[in-house]
């Protein structure tokens, strides 16, 4: 059986990404950084989001971004926005960006691969209902896979890992009726970036997802503070 | 003061680049990163370098890559190969290649340069007397470079981080001229695979550093068990 490194952050769209490359045919081995994130409790939703898909291995790493920060998710000193203006092309890079997060996470991901010979590396990336991150984008995505060629192994054994974003051009709204579809439980995910017992509500994760649920016409089934 | 990251193993290499880093006149931010290697005593070197060089800050970082292992450096199950054919080009990539292991450090590197507003990252990449390891390879610094500038705020607003490797092209007994002429001392390093009190002398990275000193008609100021 082939088999697939899914980064699983426990939020929408790596439950999502994780149960596309299951339906797929893939043997999934799940990465989960623990970066520090102030909303930590999406590693325990990644647990469970791994538990309900029978995915074969998921490992857990702890790496602390907090040591250097420089984002509302890394820093306790900078807060979560709440009420900007939500978009598909926003024209600023919100505080919520970690500096080149997606860059560290796919090279762990590319390493996992490499280490136990998987052919691919999924990746919940999406660039619409997004909330302005540059390493989200199709060019990032393009540019890094030509990077990970050159500079692995399997790369210049002719070998590539392939890495996909299967969600690259949907709408969040899109993203959870093929998760439906597929089955996929959003009660076991969590995209608040607050830490909080129940989801903000407030900050761009929850109202994006909020509102994706509302276009679908159906209810968010986790618990909200404030909706 | 312009500021710089740079990759600080505590071996030859990243020891060499930090002082040419600081001779440019930057203020170096040291990133040193245990990743669960076997030869962890380069960590304590790495402090020692970053003390007598007087380095602005120095973050160590820790990354268990042992998690999925893959490489002799990072997997007690597989053993550091001696005596080798070394060469500047060598046919396979050898079994101490950790998988993506410079792409993760580079992005860890982008990741703090970013949130310390550094302008450039330091990197002591060097493909003439290697061991043959993709990731030290002009081309996958090159490519490297434009998914850092693709998936970061200060690349997408017009002011990427530069990545130097200035060791590129150099022989290992031309990085160590050039250290000495900065007043590098390199009785503070550490370059061997093995997790010993004293050098090895068998493995490619002891047996490269060896060779080199010779070339230049000098003793090695490190113990060896054997060289």
């Amino acid at each position: 059986m082939k088999k697939a490194v899914c980064l699983l952050s426990g939020g929408i769209d790596s439950t999502t990404t994780a149960a596309i490359a299951k339906a797929e045919g893939w043997e999934i081995l799940a990465l989960t950084v623990d970066y520090g994130q102030r909303h930590r409790r999406e590693i325990k939703a990644a647990g469970r989001v791994a538990s309900a898909l029978k995915i074969a291995e998921h490992i857990h790493l702890e790496l602390d971004l907090r040591a250097w920060g420089g984002s509302a998710l890394t820093s306790e000193n900078i807060a979560v926005p709440v009420g900007q203006e939500l978009g598909s092309c926003p024209r600023r890079i919100p505080i919520t960006y970690v500096p080149a997060r997606n860059m560290i996470l796919l090279s762990l991901a590319v390493s996992y691969a490499e280490a136990k010979q998987a052919q691919r590396v999924y990746f919940g990336a999406n660039s619409r209902d997004y909330s302005g991150y540059p390493d989200c984008r199709p060019e990032f995505v393009q540019a890094f896979t030509k990077a990970a060629t050159l500079g692995t192994r399997t790369g210049v054994e002719g070998r590539p890992i392939e890495i996909l974003a299967p969600l690259q051009k949907l709408t969040k709204a899109e993203i959870i009726r093929r998760g439906i579809e597929l089955g996929v439980d959003y009660s076991l995910t969590w995209s608040c970036y607050e830490r909080k017992e129940e989801a903000c509500g407030k900050c761009d994760s929850c109202r994006i997802r909020l509102a994706a649920f509302a276009e679908l016409g159906m209810e968010d089934p986790i618990s909200y503070e404030n909706k």
